[in-house]
């Protein structure tokens, strides 16, 4: 039995660490480490790391052991960096997860099956993979080598999970499905649940929604990690797509035939309605929400708290949201909010009288 | 073992299709169709639909074998339409979601128990229906019958589901909640679980928010169909009802005691505030949120993201979103919306200084 | 086989009632009281309340056996409240709240272990506890006593779980999380899930968001109630904590690193964002969303549906909604708030004109 995140028992030599994790050691060779730690709090053992250089004064008086920081902000310190142990990285904050992930000792596969598991005959489950307590698999689902489904999984008919993907307990993969390689889903997600398409047909003596059938799949690409509770729906005809490399946080809604492009970001409780196509690189604030049948230009930036009701053709940050004040103030505010075609109705006639009286 | 949405494999004639969907054929009789299609990707045995007219010139290029269109729009194309199947219906896109249904030949009941299934002794659970593994009844439930239960369902003590329903994995229907006949619910959703009701007690030595008990029930009625990891709650002393016919998309939140009019709609991430009542026939639009304690009319329409602060008497359109702009004329317009109240004062001040220079 | 909100079979006394929770009779005290109700319709059997003196009409109408009402109140009455039977109490509504636990008999642990679960060798599962069909309980996993786990929960490696807390289906903690004592939990909430953190590391070649390890933990004090399908992430380094006291209704997203003071309430849908601490008594309203690495004061108060994008200093109420109007007036009124700066100009000009014109 291992146990998760157990801290390292062996230090690290910085030149060691450096030479894994993409850095290069300047000043005294010496420092061991055995874990990361933010400047404030660490200790002799600890590697901290500076990637904004507002910080540099934090840099004096850290008790880190070594510090991964930009050879811009390390010539910045001048004087201040002799006898000390620097790593010199183009990217610090990239290498400090790196070396996380290295200390952090993630919990590695177990290969093995519960016996509580349920997985059908003819389903391909490679003796490589994990499978824990009270998981279903369908007939005819397709798992990599070294898959993890870490209990209370549900694996639907003909469903396929790539190499090395971690799906964490009481996810939902909806039969036909697809989730890619090395991908982490959180607890609670649901991909592949029918999109939200009924046709109205009601007449004098009643009726209803009819619904249509939602007959494509869910496919999210390699390198994706899904948050908790986060819901991506089959799409209708066509395909609803996650693209590599994208992460998601949790509770967040994925309508039927969206399209995310590769490498987008998108923060809690964010929700994409149908059809609507998200480019890569983009990075969608918390409790986003976006239209349907858009299309989102790559590189986008949507703040917290945003609605998108139009497509957006130029990068760039776009925001939406009403000022926070007390809510004395609102009421004064957001009452003359509606009144304001009003206001400038009263500004235009100011105007004009201005204009015929100057005149005279 | 049987999959799902398998493709057709027997071809429909125009004219039998018709027949079962509510249509007639105009044209030549002659095309077979095995599925359906979009206009601009549908083959020859693929059925597609026209219900908005601004895509009739997507219908001259077509390659279906057979168009649903209204009659109106048959005569709009004229000469246009000879030698080709039409199908005319009153309702083109219901007749679109019949056919489509039709040929997606969903999956259908596979009546059995697995072996892994916990079903209280005095729980009734008719032959008929399909209870998955890992799924728990508790005592003194009801199902009704050809009930699915496809996996990791909690039915709670007393419990009852209608006839035909389906209920998807990870599903949690608390004691003594109810769910109708035909009804669909997705992965991860719950209902039933308490409302959320404390009184406040605090005094200098401290205190508690003492719990209300949640002593009503959640009552969804018949043909309702409810996505993924939505929660609806019971009610506090009565019950929290979605009338029959409504459609909830997914990651809904429904308070207790709120009560959702028959053939509503709610889209994906709303959320409705405890006691509000809502119309039959609404359309809440995604990530919208109703405060509580309000009643909204019948057939309104609540936009996407909006926040519904008051009642609303009058069906209609209503919004309160704050336009979309790019982050750098946001932060200037957001600063004025602070202002507006100093603004008008000195609009007013200036329509005054007007006046009297006017008088003079 | 017990089942859920029994009625009470027997009757208690007013006299018994008002000792047990913190009241005292006044008037008449024949009456016997076996549940709670709204004053509009509670009968002779029935406890109703007034906490707010606006309903102090329905008083004399209603036939409530007893109402439980401030002394304030009472005096108001006057003659009014002659031969009938009060509970006079400094908190007629807490108090209310406990009489009606005490007439719910909420369902009792019931001791024992499903033949189901899959209880590992080394964890600590006292025999007091409930563990019900298909639960999971990890290495080294400690749950206090009488800890009811209502089937289907996932307990991770090391979690703990204290004395009396409830956990109901289909939730999941991670390894090395904690519930405090006294918690409920409700359905399909997941506590302990990674937090959102990724360095991005991209270069002409392409490149990835390198994740960075969460191992920190989830901890969850005494005495907080957790609705249905919220998340809660586990800390980057530190732990997420939400203090005793608290509740949380459902779908709330609470990310890494953040902290919620004591005795906070939070309403459906509210979302957290990274490392922001909220004090203690605030209440924040459903659907509302706040930005990562603020501060909000003790007793600050959030309206529902607001963003809120920088720290609150001072208590009071915040808001940050744009008000709801007709569609078509918010498309006049949202153009002219992209205009704003503009009709600010348009003013600005005018009153300059004025000046100069006033002083020639």
């Amino acid at each position: 039995m291992t146990s998760w995140n157990t801290p390292a028992e062996v230090l690290v030599s910085a030149v060691e660490l450096a030479a894994r994790c993409g850095g290069e050691v300047v000043g005294s060779p010496e420092g061991s480490l055995g874990g990361v730690a933010p400047l404030e709090s660490a200790g002799p053992d600890k590697l901290a790391f500076l990637s904004n250089p507002k910080y540099l004064s934090q840099v004096h008086d850290t008790g880190a052991g070594a510090v991964v920081l930009s050879r811009a902000d390390l010539d910045k310190l001048g004087a201040d960096s002799d006898g000390r142990t620097w790593i010199v990285s183009a990217n610090p904050y990239a290498f400090f997860a790196r070396a996380a992930q290295l200390f952090a000792k993630v919990r590695e596969v177990q290969p093995g099956r519960a016996a509580s598991a349920h997985v059908a005959p003819d389903a391909v489950v490679p003796d490589s993979c994990e499978i824990g307590p009270f998981v279903s698999i369908g007939a005819g689902a397709v798992l990599g080598e070294r898959v993890r489904l870490l209990g209370h999984v549900h694996i639907g008919e003909g469903a396929a999970v790539g190499d090395d993907s971690v799906i964490h307990p009481h996810v939902s993969l909806y039969h036909g499905c697809v989730i890619g390689k090395r991908c982490i889903v959180h607890s609670g997600t649901v991909i592949g649940s029918d999109g939200f398409g009924f046709a109205p047909d009601f007449g004098p003596k009643g009726g209803e929604w009819v619904k249509i059938p939602q007959t494509g799949r869910a496919v999210v690409g390699d390198d994706v990690e899904i948050g908790a509770n986060c819901s991506i729906d089959r799409g209708a005809m066509a395909d609803t797509v996650i693209e590599p490399g994208c992460k998601l946080d949790n509770q967040i809604q994925i309508a039927h035939n969206v399209r995310v492009g590769a490498f987008t970001v998108i923060a809690g409780c964010a929700a994409i309605a149908g059809s609507t196509t998200v480019g890569k690189f983009c990075m969608i604030g918390g409790s986003a929400n976006l239209a349907g049948h858009l299309t989102v230009a790559d590189k986008t930036i949507i703040s917290g708290g945003t609605s998108v009701t139009k497509s957006i053709a130029k990068p760039g940050q776009y925001t939406s949201v009403f000022p926070i004040m007390p809510h004395g103030d609102w009421e004064k505010n957001a009452a003359l909010v509606r009144q304001l075609s009003s206001l400038r109705e009263r500004l235009r006639k100011l105007e004009n009288l201005f204009k015929s009286n100057s005149s005279t």
